[in-house]
């Protein structure tokens, strides 16, 4: 069992030093409140709609910004998901670390883009199953459109996941509210998973987006829902052994005999 | 564009001629409102609780059963869908059937069997795609516990299927609302097919159905929805023209340019 933290935040566009500042605060909060890993939205240290800036703040997975996540990990002793711009060679890269303190981070690089806009900016990634244990859990990560594929969570599942972990930057409008109202539950209930999906608030200078992080136990069921608007920090437990009964009546990996 | 009927059905256990006739009316009466298909539920004919009885009343895709489902649809001008136990040599499979007059019968094979007591009355037939066009719109057939794998639905839809028309016997219970409520609408959207999802109500010797049939569309919105308890004709009109917009701005189909 763990406690999970996840933040739905208002990044500030292309500031990556104020959403360090917050993401900081909300390490600190999530610690005072038992949790042990903070969820954060996508491309949360830049900004999601920050446009060509972002790829001058693209930095390497080895670079300073995740030295100093890692820095804001061991002080809280809070591990951290945060969304960055990653710099790979000539590539830049729509990326999420996982950070645990001084351990190796752990980055997952997001395989489909949404969009013009997207495909402007980041290299397209191999879909790719990065996993990693935070205290007896297995999780995985996807980001934002990823998880509107059921290919790719089922990849994690079939990996034995117990969590996908899933910052996004989801807009408001009528396909956001079906993705945060039946999708994400969904994703989780037909691979017995947990399904932590975290999103932006408010507008930026290019999007205006739907908040409504969605945090869904392998039943199906909602852990935890956030607003609409406005930043919320959602801290809940999240306990693989509380849906054993769940896994034993829902059967879906194990009669997964054909795969389309 | 077609108008579509379905009916929620409450089956007579192991009546087939009782079932056929209840068939026969709601196709006079889903004729009489304008519609030209009409879909009702797994095993309907034989009633999905029965039991070995079950296996006894099977009859080959060419039988007099599905002959008289012909007739039935050659009379009122309404094609049908309809569950049957389908015996093809020493095998008996829980399938599907449309039928449009005189025409050839399309039948369709569950692949994915749901629990004991299914697997020890059918052979799980391999998954398939058994595509028909119904007066211009592209279909394709699942039974019941299919359409909960994303994978069966996904395959059809790449087989550019406009409707997934899905003969279901969906017990009452926690796992039934949800599958009503969020899977049947995220199934539609995800591959922007329509998705017929057509149950029985009240209660064989065996079971106690949900109802909640479910028609949703492209966008993932309901065009119908049965109640839990009752037997339910619904007619909607249904056309793929109507969603031109919500496929172009959910690009799934296209996007999915790595399988997992």
């Amino acid at each position: 069992m763990i406690t999970l933290a996840a933040l739905q935040m208002k990044s500030e566009s292309g500031d990556v030093a104020a959403n360090l500042a917050r993401i900081e605060q909300a390490a600190k909060e999530a610690a005072g409140k038992g949790a042990s890993l903070l969820i954060t939205p996508e491309l949360g240290l830049t900004g999601y709609g920050a446009g060509d800036i972002i790829r001058d703040l693209a930095e390497p997975a080895d670079g300073p910004l995740v030295r100093r996540l890692q820095a804001i990990s061991a002080e809280t002793g809070v591990a951290i998901i945060a969304g960055f711009a990653e710099k790979a060679g000539a590539d830049t890269f729509n990326s999420a670390v996982y950070v645990d303190g001084t351990a190796e981070p752990v980055v997952y690089r997001k395989s489909h883009l949404y969009g013009d806009y997207e495909r402007a900016l980041f290299t397209t990634a191999e879909p790719s199953t990065m996993l990693f244990t935070h205290r007896g859990v297995k999780c995985g990560m996807l980001i934002c459109y990823d998880v509107e594929f059921p290919e790719n969570v089922r990849r994690l599942a079939l990996a034995d996941v117990d969590a996908v972990l899933v910052p996004t930057a989801l807009p408001a409008g009528y396909s956001g509210t079906f993705i945060a109202d039946h999708m994400i539950q969904t994703r989780a209930f037909e691979n017995q998973v947990f399904v932590a999906y975290i999103n932006h608030c408010g507008a930026d200078e290019r999007f205006t987006f739907a908040g409504s992080s969605r945090i869904a136990a392998p039943d199906g069921s909602l852990l935890a829902s956030a607003p609409s608007h406005g930043e919320t920090l959602m801290v809940v437990p999240l306990n693989p052994a509380d849906f054993q009964v769940s896994k034993s009546e829902n059967t879906y990996l194990t009669d997964l005999t054909h795969r389309a």
